[in-house]
């Protein structure tokens, strides 16, 4: 049988699986969510040998150790999966909600309801993680999943699929919900993208040559979960010692994830007060400070930015700091540079944090506290399957009700149309 | 200036008045409103004029009646247009709408707040009234809209944009905000789809080459407005007289939209006695029945369907028919048939109403009411920019809300993630 066949076999039996899993009641799916995290408990050391394979394999190829970090799984990582299950299982079930009702002067009564949005594929990198992640996020969702995950990290995610399909079959439930579609080299996703008939949305998460192929071949939606490049403006009016603890935070704490502040922009009235302590703080901390000409005369070890330095998503300990004449000046430099994702001012001065934050567009926009907020957990939302950089249907962090389309239900007692 | 550079050119200067737009007050957008509805009303005897010119050149090129219809303008569609920016003007204004908000226990208050979408492309055929329509909805929910229309609509459209720009310039609004995008010939739609950094949404209104092109070419997010197979399922336990009632509107009132009826399913143990009657009232309307071989046993003159008849939109006065075993049987046709628009059950027992309004997936689901409710208008919604059979971001009547999307504002006093 051909990759495509392979591929498109596997398809169509999620989508048959996608009509049974639509109805299906919270019970069903929370009891096989549970079962789940117990055996991920049970098969710990099975998981982990298996893992070991992808490693092993990875850094003989000579992969990066960021990068091998992430293909990685530990006991404290299979624990953290097994949790996580059970974290969703503990969710409410977004489908059923009525979100809007209405009764018309005809006496019809309309009813917007909750409903999954069906077959969601996810496109990743080669994480372990991602694939247990997406698959009970979808499937309290109601929506089946088929997942395309990193090719170095085959052996765990076949087997962690294996553990989700006993799981769904063990609760009655087809375990066709979940396919992991491995079949095809690189031309497997440019032909999955054209799949319009077994899938309903296109969810990829990853850097730009991943999401470039995406929107160029892809004939169904597609959300993108593309790069931050994040910035902390301090403004003329903010108070020093918050804006030293935000930025720092917004760098420091956890510098390679998409939330974390790229860029630092200062009011020139205030950076020669801020910026020398802002250095202290960061030169401690070990970040390489990359800055304009006016940033460089107040911080004499800064590096001189390059212009390819501004909208640069470093996701190192690397910061690159711009001295601004004005409010809107920042917003400006934000509204060039940045990629939609988290930026935030530092400020007391309310009026300008109002304009800052009906100017900037960006899916989350923060006034005296750090991007790095950005997350579904920090939230409320209780879990997220990524963070979207796109602005139809989803934007930024996005849980189970992003993962979920609406009906309109119309209840009438015989009423026509005249 | 090749088509090209004029094409990139527009969408250029409309990309540049969005960030102005994004942040227009109520009453600017509401004052333009009302000013082009008096422009409209003002100009009547020029639009219908230039109008004519269109419908001339349509005519002799050999258009079908419905075509040169849909091109006509005459004082009343005019007088339409005209009640519809001001009926748009009284709406409230869906921008900065608060869906959402929470303060967290780390005392962050988050509030998800409504926001324009930026630039959106409407594709459609060649219906003056859509020019309009478009722009106003797009306008009042604060986004920029480039419009291509179809080529036959040329010079009513020409003129119609122009006023609209009047009336945008007048009230201080940039006249960009609204483009006609004309150059080019067939290649100019694939070249659009292409512009990501300058258009947000696509939403392409018209049949099936023109959505199959669009999804086949198109890198932004499209939201298609597609055709409507509308069933209406006639149960076992329907009340005969308002089964007849429905099934007549939903067929006959307006056979040329697409939420009219297309096929009539009816289960066996009530067609006998309905079919009969229902083939009387269909017969002095002039409706053509394409039966199922049960069908043509019940009503002699039906002429009997072939497999092309099961799913398609005729757009006329004609109805497929058959006669089905079983609710789940009406459920699987509609599930295989069905464009995912409009979908009723006529019954008074109500647990079968409750599996098909569950299992049935479509945008709007109905229990004994007709197809044609299928309307923002009829919904309350206000006005609506077409209905979406797609499921991501909006799906039935798209009205203001649907034409925004969102951005969340988080409000701190200095906190940062640990």
């Amino acid at each position: 049988m051909s990759w495509q066949s392979q591929l498109v076999a596997q398809l169509d039996e999620t989508k048959q699986a996608a009509f049974f899993l639509a109805t299906l009641s919270r019970e069903k799916k929370d009891e096989s969510l549970r079962f789940l995290a117990n055996l991920l408990r049970r098969k710990k050391l099975e998981i982990l040998e298996v893992n070991r394979k992808d490693v092993a394999k990875a850094s003989a190829s000579g992969y990066q150790a960021a990068f091998i970090d992430r293909l990685t799984l530990t006991e404290e990582r299979v624990e953290k999966m097994a949790g996580a299950c059970e974290d969703v299982a503990d969710l409410p079930d977004p489908v059923g909600q009525v979100t809007w009702r209405t009764i018309r002067p005809n006496g019809l009564e309309i009813h917007r309801v909750r409903v999954p949005i069906g077959v969601i594929a996810i496109i990743y990198e080669s994480r372990p993680d991602v694939t247990i992640e997406a698959a009970i996020l979808c499937l309290k969702a109601g929506n089946c999943a088929v997942l395309r995950g990193g090719k170095e990290a085959i052996f765990s995610n076949r087997l962690l699929v294996e553990l989700i399909k006993q799981a769904l079959l063990e609760t009655g439930i087809p375990g066709a919900s979940v396919n992991l579609l491995a079949s095809g080299g690189r031309q497997a996703v440019p032909f999955l993208l054209k799949q319009t008939r077994f899938i309903d949305l296109v969810i990829p998460r990853g850097g730009e040559s991943l999401i470039t192929t995406i929107v160029k071949h892809s004939r169904i939606p597609v959300i993108k979960h593309y790069k931050g490049v994040c910035h902390t403006y301090v403004d003329a009016e903010a108070d020093i010692n918050m804006a030293l603890k935000v930025t720092f935070n917004a760098k420091v704490q956890r510098p390679g994830t998409c939330n974390a502040t790229e860029t630092l922009l200062v009011h020139r009235s205030i950076a020669p007060k801020f910026l020398p302590l802002m250095a202290e703080k960061f030169r401690l901390a070990g970040v390489e400070m990359r800055g304009c000409p006016e940033t460089c005369k107040l911080i004499p070890d800064a590096i001189p930015a390059r212009s390819s330095d501004w909208g640069q998503e470093y996701l190192a300990l690397i910061i690159a700091i711009r001295v601004v004449n004005s409010l809107s000046e920042a917003i400006e430099h934000i509204t060039h540079f940045g990629t939609g994702h988290s930026e935030a001012i530092i400020t007391n001065n309310q009026e300008a944090a109002r304009e800052f934050l009906k100017k900037v567009d960006a899916a989350c926009v923060y006034h005296n506290a750090s991007t790095r907020f950005t997350d579904g957990g920090q939230f409320g939302l209780g879990a997220e399957i990524g963070i979207s950089t796109d602005r139809i249907h989803a934007r930024g962090p996005m849980g189970l009700e992003e993962l979920t389309t609406y009906k309109y239900l119309i209840y009438g007692q015989g009423q026509v149309r005249s």
